[in-house]
């Protein structure tokens, strides 16, 4: 995968015994000057020590580093957690010669078992020693959990004839529901933009992407997105023009790290996008999709390349939104499986059928009501999900 | 399995060639004089044409028939649907030589497929000369579909001295979420009542049974519970004291049912009770219970016989209710496994992992915030749930 580094951060991933067989499992990234944060949580009422700890530094606006960990969630591990995160941020910040609250921290992990505190201050050195230009990879293997591939993306733009770099992180395959937002998200450029901006952009990319995306449903409890702007790249964000540019930047870099974060989903065979249009408002469309996008009846058929739009059908039916179960259309890509709620007949399955052997493809369900619509991104439902789950701490 | 089959009350079941390998598809239970009748539907917009049928038949309060098929839910047909429910009724009447809207029809099966009317038609003879007292295993095993056991249970009561009984067949195995009513459930009682008291005692049991169960969380578009009562055992229900009797006997029926339906949801292997306590109201407590019911990343760890009582507390963390993570208590059985939010360490997740090893067990959840409390039944996820329904129509 060929990504740009942005330019004036460096990177690292190192192995300091959390998870197995010398795996890397602490991670950090460090920009040359203190930068611009914005940032978003987890809004599960139950959040990590490194969450809560992020939400008081980011009130300054201001960040130079991020330490990160797998293997260990550092949640529901009481005053001892919350004593970790911040020895886990000043131990890095002394070996950084930087101050304490321009260190943010991510965990992620098992739930419940206390940081191994000790391993991570042994290893920080070494970390610390590592930060290259080039680390990008070396940190998003360190933050892999179930995760079978790293994810990273890079992505440029002008402003003021100046190009600037944005390049980012993620992690998450289990745990993911869009409730802003699903995983771990590190993302750094080299534009200048005030952190009220860089939090605008920073939600409405999310929005559109990390927001839209369900594995499983369920909501992880160390959601972390982080956007950092240094401002090196002399580019600087100021009137709407240039905002719409970074807008675009950002979001083309969040929904790739989405999309990415579905196909490595656990057990995922396929990234599926549910589209639905023709609701009375787009809320209303959002909650069909996202019923559907959840649904274990459908995501089963998928994997098992079922054209069961019987199931969908059913699934709309039970979403919170006004449906007319006359009215529905429903299309696998360009293949029309049902007409005003019912079936095109046995030769169209057949078609649909083959669309649904694609690893990619799109539902759209068809309300035929009004001009409300909205998507979600999701992915089957397999064998391996549950194998991997049943197994998971063992 | 002993069950008493309620005087007055015919029931077979025969085999129309609508499911594969010659098993029954076909069943009727007939009641010797009109009887009085209540119900519930299923609150999927989407509603098959029994559905629709039975809810306009039922304002009438009075049945004497059900005739009901499993292989197609006839939902989705378009009037055709329609007109099939309707043909179904009105053969059954005929054979029955009794009124046409005495006869209420259920479906069950694939969503989207015609309905086989001309099978149907040529075994409804054959149905109706099979009719006898002893016929309610037949009607049972007729109902299936991915159910692997016949579901049944009767009960006795005594009001003025005189002895009635309730009898109850019901299906589901997929598909099955708490939103009155997920499956189909028909009983029959020899007890006297009107329809209204029927009605208001149906609705009472069936939420503190049919509507806090989950298997998958998918709602179906057939959901029908009917209770028919004939009077013909000369007890009947008029004081509020006798209305308690009553009701403490359905109650009994319906949670009977209700755990044989989980028992027997797809691929489970457990049946977990998820007792939430310590809520400020009992909406938050159903709220949280019913989070935790569905969590994929919980019902997994079931399967897999994992203590992961991290996955709860995410779960808990999610819901749409008031938590104080610092608060919460984690029972498996009597074992407490955390206190005020933390672990309460390594030894006792041993004893909790034997309690999962159980084929039954509850899971207590104390929010230790007020005094609300409220339960869900449900099950664990597994392997073989996801082979089920990647290969159903298969």
């Amino acid at each position: 995968m060929s990504v740009i580094m942005c330019p004036g951060f460096k990177a690292a991933g190192v192995a300091a015994e959390l998870k197995k067989k010398g795996k890397k499992d602490l991670g950090l990234i460090c920009s040359r000057v203190p930068a611009n944060v914005a940032g978003v949580f987890t809004k599960n009422r139950v959040k990590a020590a490194p969450v809560l700890l992020d939400m008081e530094l980011i009130k300054s606006g201001v960040c130079q580093a991020v330490i990160v960990n797998s293997g260990s969630a550092n949640c529901c591990t009481g005053e001892q957690g919350m004593r970790d995160a911040e020895a886990m941020a000043s131990l890095a910040a002394s070996e950084l010669g930087i101050s304490n609250d321009l260190v943010f921290v991510a965990s992620t992990g098992v739930i419940g078992e206390p940081l191994p505190i000790e391993k991570i201050k042994t290893a920080i050195p070494d970390l610390v020693k590592s930060l290259q230009p080039e680390g990008i990879p070396d940190l998003a293997r360190s933050i892999m959990t179930t995760d079978t591939v790293p994810k990273m993306v890079s992505a440029q733009g002008i402003v003021e004839g100046k190009t600037f770099t944005v390049t980012g992180v993620a992690k998450g395959a289990g745990m993911i529901r869009p409730d802003m937002a699903t995983m771990l998200c590190f993302v750094c450029t080299d534009v200048g933009a005030a952190s009220e901006i860089l939090k605008e952009t920073l939600v409405k990319a999310a929005h559109r992407s990390f927001n839209r995306i369900t594995i499983d449903g369920d909501t992880s409890t160390n959601d972390t997105v982080l956007v950092m702007a240094n401002g090196l790249s002399g580019a600087v964000i100021r009137s709407v023009a240039q905002r719409d540019i970074f807008q675009k930047v950002l979001d083309e870099i969040f929904l790739d790290l989405a999309k990415q974060l579905i196909r490595d989903g656990e057990g995922v065979t396929k990234l599926v996008e549910i589209m639905v249009r023709g609701a009375v408002s787009d809320s209303d469309a959002w909650k069909v999709a996202d019923t559907v996008a959840h649904s274990p009846l459908v995501k089963t058929s998928f994997f098992g390349e079922d054209a069961n739009w019987g199931r969908i059908v059913g699934a709309v039916g039970r979403a919170d939104a006004k449906v007319d179960p006359d009215k529905i259309d429903i299309y696998f890509d360009d293949v029309q499986l049902v007409k005003a709620g019912i079936s095109c007949g046995k030769a169209v399955e057949a078609e649909a059928t083959k669309v649904l052997k694609k690893s990619e493809f799109v539902v759209t369900v068809d309300l035929n009501m009004g001009r409300g619509s909205d998507l979600m991104y999701t992915c089957d439902f397999s064998v391996d999900y549950v194998k991997i789950n049943a197994d998971y701490r063992s």
